[in-house]
């Protein structure tokens, strides 16, 4: 009863994201700000921290009504050291109050024993409110409990990353079934790790046979999918691999390819002109 | 030549880490302070960021004399959210103003692609002024070139990790050897990413049969060794199982063992004599 009327006046990072996706919304716009390619109008006679922030603020407003989840990357604002802390709260702090609807995904692949992982636990959803956070695995799920036992939370776990060498050790082939690494962790998080079925995985859009995979694996598990835009993910291999038997389950980020879509002081129109190309596309194949 | 000028005058994480094992050190101290079991006396009347530097000064000069290195892990600093940034950037510059022998390690186990790791690496290096940094091996050498092309910061690479529930993927046996990830992963480390002798790994002290095969594996490189103390593991075990082949080779941690030997006011005393301990141990088996 005091689960389901939390369930009633608290949103969990699940439910806010079905919301999304029953509005067709699928794009997870990454906010990953680098102070020297910022358009020189936003850098100018202020702070970086303000400049960051004054950014992400322009391409919310511009993109709000056509995304699933914004995503901003940790390590864009630890660059700015103290700052960066900052400007990151300040930014998750503007987007629950200006559109409490949309879940924020903190993007920073964390994973430490159990004890330490509650300093991290504390600073993601307590410092900076963020809805959902990448981690890493490889410490396992007992490590990791204390984000796993976060049931309003999405705890999202690195599966097939995007990037061209991944399958260093991700598609080594383990165990008796000699499948490869990155599917025994995506049957796990599905089978083992998702007791209070607040998990999703991360599988990159550069990668669509696995994604393939994948999916069969988890069922309607969602699956963050960066590797769109600059990395070169293609829509219609990724959607077709990707989505769930409702033909949802899909966080499809693209961050370069939407917040730098143009430098100059167009900015927030040409990223939100470049959501909506993204959005249209993936409605199409999905 | 302008190599050789830069060694003589600018010390590695490398030659200074071996600096400190001519002198016998191998103890590492875990800078890892927890507001609420902070002594009563170091939380009065200041900011839990004055508390957590006023704490970390008088635990390192305690025990300055007596360690190979300091290891403050990030997660205990990120639950103070921006103030936890400037604690943490003020106690490694401590360090390196008042001990300017002593290698800092970053424990931020943090890893992304490529792109993404830039911002890792100048908050790391550049932000905190660490010498040597954390990192999950998941997305593979060529994801993380960023961190590895720093010739003059260690690169300590997770291997196989202390926590009980460890073995979940670690231990999994993978490739036509048919042997544990882990050995894999520290096989990789050893022989393709440490092109700049700037590699190190780590390996849990709770595993000393895994600590003896990768030994066996990795050569000479240092091994950094938690789950001494608090943790559990054995000094005798750890150390035959661990020292390379100058008896060396060995960053010996011990985090809540250490700083919270005493919660009182002797807690700078107590410290130093848990640190004198254990550096007698590992010296009595070594």
């Amino acid at each position: 009863m005091y689960e389901q009327q939390m369930e009633d006046f608290e949103p969990t990072f699940m439910s806010m994201l079905e919301k999304r996706w029953q509005r067709n919304l699928f794009v997870c716009v990454g906010l990953d700000p680098v102070y020297d390619v910022l358009p020189v109008t936003v850098r100018q006679n202020v702070s970086p921290e303000e400049a960051f922030f004054a950014f992400n603020c322009a391409i919310i407003d511009a993109t709000h009504d056509l995304v699933c989840a914004y995503k901003p990357n940790s390590a864009f604002y630890e660059a700015l050291d103290d700052a960066g802390t900052r400007v990151l709260s300040r930014t998750v702090e503007y987007i629950k109050q200006t559109y409490p609807d949309i879940p924020v995904i903190l993007d920073a692949k964390r994973a430490d024993i159990g004890n330490t992982n509650r300093g991290y636990v504390e600073a993601a959803f307590e410092g900076i409110c963020a809805d959902a956070i990448t981690v890493h695995s490889y410490l396992g799920r007992e490590a990791l409990m204390p984000f796993l036992e976060r049931k309003d939370k999405g705890i999202i776990v690195l599966v097939k990353t995007s990037n061209p060498g991944s399958d260093e050790f991700q598609n080594l082939l383990v165990g008796d079934k000699r499948e490869p690494l990155y599917q025994t962790i995506a049957r796990n998080v599905a089978h083992t790790w998702n007791m209070h079925g607040n998990c999703a995985i991360v599988v990159g859009a550069t990668y669509p046979a696995e994604l393939k995979h994948v999916r069969i694996i988890v069922g309607d598990m969602p699956i963050l999918i960066p590797g769109i835009g600059a990395q070169g993910g293609d829509i219609e291999a990724t959607v077709k691999a990707a989505k769930d038997s409702h033909g949802w389950g899909m966080i499809i980020n693209s961050s370069r390819g939407i917040i730098f879509a143009s430098r100059g002081d167009d900015f927030a129109e040409a990223a939100r002109n470049a959501t909506q190309e993204l959005h249209d596309a993936i409605n199409k194949y999905r």
